[in-house]
């Protein structure tokens, strides 16, 4: 889903944005030929005109301070080369996306620590949360040089609040150490609260140091580019511009894709339609979605971002542990044939939730999932019942209030369907 | 030059290989939210095919061993970290591109301990040269993980024979070593001896352990597409392979470089059009570069490939040191308003080498480059002269036969041209 059949319009339209065209074609020596690793100057200004735009009036960014990067798995590797050395950690709130463990750590040898954040609160990062991640890394001998959080969250599909952001700002500057927003889902934000990024903070608070304020972005998410590795390191920092920069040389985005989305993304009156019509499908989507899914008593968190969902199924656990979660996915694969993530592969510290994508299918592969989802769950009713047992939600889940159906999150676009051509 | 007007015109032919034509927009979707970090099927095999039609009948790569990496730069870069842990050391022989020094070492924390090589036998890698930088890093107390070459040599121009690639492979395997062979010059051998790659030696030796084999490639310097970042990591070697595809997430080529490239480069008849053509357009500059310099008493190194020269200009150094050589690099520079790179960027151990590259400019800027090479030329005799000192060679490149002008060598495809557009 999500607005390519938009793009594509936009591309019959436009034959001149694109280097391969007869009307383009001329233009396709000089972008071949093209290697400075600043990038197209169009290109940046788009994109930096394209990142004001999701986040609303009044944001700026500086096109001098984009730099690109081979998707967000590389700008989030970037930042970590940048601002640590091997051994040391950055803070990060769980549940987080399992692939930061591999784009983060992997070929740097820095660490990630959690700050563990709990359901009975929404998994909102509070002061205590920080400054007991920070503590307990101290103790453990471990410096830390940072917090990256992403906002809106994978998997949550949640936004952070202002107050929490504020939290976060002072807490980092408290502290002296660094904060990265990861707001690659930044324009898939469907419904109210509407995002509010970093940057509006800092504009706001005089009294923060930018230069520790580092944003990674893609267009992946939201515009459902992923092939296209358009990633990007936003940092105020001049000298982490300027080492990202030099970093950006393992992963800069093809020119030809650099000129195709200089060009679409310039096009105000598109982006603007683009960006509408793909929060009225993403809200859409969501919507019947929960409201299926809570029919068959699954509940989601509470959401208003992301390509996911973030399911509580707790109640279909048989022990509250992660072997009980894992052996729950285990049958979700195997019997329902649905491609969902299990909590403990993005460090959830809860047994029995689960995220699920529902962005990128068409609808019949969304409503496979959702019959599948209705017969697996009667099933599992049924056999409850034979046990003695009635189905109910946990108390802890039960304290959660205004539990409409949640949000999603993502980290490719995974069908939800498991092999759906295939007979089951 | 190269062959980027030879490409416009197959594109105008094929608007099906691209994704932002009319008719190949209905795969536009699929392909931008194409994410498999195999890449496209078909892509691999195209660029499979290339590699082997570049190098000849009879060599064959498999196209499943194909790993994609944001240019050549990041290919070394994964290399680097498949292959070594930080304080390990790869063997290089000097001269060789500067950028090593960046790629493979800066974020991996390898060193490059260097094999010296010498223009009394034209640079030549031997057997003793290998044995003793072998010797001095293990004196050093550093552990030699391989040995890192580049054929056709950056900045030589010069391919390796294959007794020199015998020798090699065969010390590698003595020493249970690796052997990185860049050859991303490998489709710019312009004449004899044709280009000869360690895929060949492989083939011939059954005795040689396959798995201690890497090959970096790409396609900005034979195809002239710097700008789309296409780079690969081809190894013998399953783990390597498996490691190296696993890190291609932080530098993948974008999937709508890869469509067209797919096509394009499967079209056989336009590819061995394409080799050809760019062959004989290297060949003609070459020949016309090196004589046109040779006539104001400039030698080059015999050379057969590559998108430069490698000039002698000893007898202009005031002295034969480091420093000697940086000081007529400036007057170049300045003076000349000529681009050149000055051997000791390279490595070299003897001062007065400087690589110019001749490839990538049009016929007239060309022209305003050797004129100024000439009037350069001409004022260093006159002041010579008035010093009493006549322009000689130095003995050692007396000693340098058949020096027919040399071949060029190309980091980037620099115009030898600085700011060719504004008066002198």
């Amino acid at each position: 889903m999500l607005c390519l059949d938009l793009m594509q319009e936009w591309i019959k339209k436009n034959p001149k944005a694109s280097i391969c065209t007869e009307a383009g074609v001329p233009e396709f020596k000089a972008i071949a030929n093209f290697q400075d690793y600043h990038g197209l100057p169009e290109f940046r200004e788009a994109i930096a005109k394209f990142m004001g735009k999701v986040r609303g009036e009044g944001i700026n960014f500086d096109p001098a301070r984009i730099v690109m990067s081979g998707g967000a798995t590389g700008a989030a590797e970037i930042l970590a080369f940048c601002l640590a050395d091997p051994g040391e950690a950055f803070l990060v709130p769980t549940p987080y996306y399992p692939a930061f463990d591999r784009d983060l750590r992997w070929r740097t040898g820095i660490q990630l620590f959690p700050i563990h954040c709990e359901s009975t609160n929404h998994f909102k990062i509070t002061q205590s949360a920080l400054e007991s991640a920070y503590e307990k890394a101290q103790q453990a001998n471990i410096r830390v040089k940072g917090v990256l959080v992403t906002n809106p969250s994978n998997p949550l599909g949640t936004t952070l609040d202002k107050k929490t952001l504020r939290t976060l700002v002072s807490f980092i500057n408290a502290k002296r150490i660094h904060l990265i927003c990861d707001e690659i889902f930044a324009g898939t934000v469907f419904s109210e609260p509407r995002f509010v990024g970093v940057s509006e903070i800092l504009e706001e608070d005089p009294n923060c140091d930018q230069s520790l304020i580092h944003i990674t972005y893609s267009l992946s998410k939201v515009l459902g580019l992923p092939g296209f590795r358009v990633g990007v390191v936003y940092s105020y920092n001049d000298t982490v511009v300027r080492c990202a920069r030099r970093m950006s040389s393992f992963g800069l985005v093809s020119s030809q894709t650099q000129y195709l989305l200089a060009s679409m993304l310039s096009d105000d009156e598109f982006t603007t339609e683009l960006i509408a019509e793909s929060r009225r499908r993403l809200s859409k989507r969501h919507e019947i979605f929960t409201s299926r899914l809570a029919q068959e008593g699954i509940q989601c968190l509470e959401s208003n971002a992301g390509l996911f969902c973030w399911m509580n199924l707790k109640m279909l656990l048989k022990e509250s542990t992660v072997e009980g979660e894992l052996e729950l996915w285990r049958r979700i694969i195997d019997d329902m044939k649905l491609n969902v993530s299990p909590g403990s592969s993005f460090h959830c510290s809860e047994p029995g939730w689960f995220r699920v994508c529902f962005a990128n299918i068409d609808d019949e592969t969304m409503e496979v999932a959702l019959q599948r989802f209705k017969s697996f769950m009667r099933q599992a009713k049924k056999k409850r019942w034979q046990n003695g047992l009635r189905l109910s939600f946990p108390r802890r889940f039960e304290g959660m209030t205004t539990m409409t159906p949640m949000t999603p999150s993502l980290l490719s676009p995974h069908s939800p369907v498991v092999r759906a051509t295939t007979p089951a």
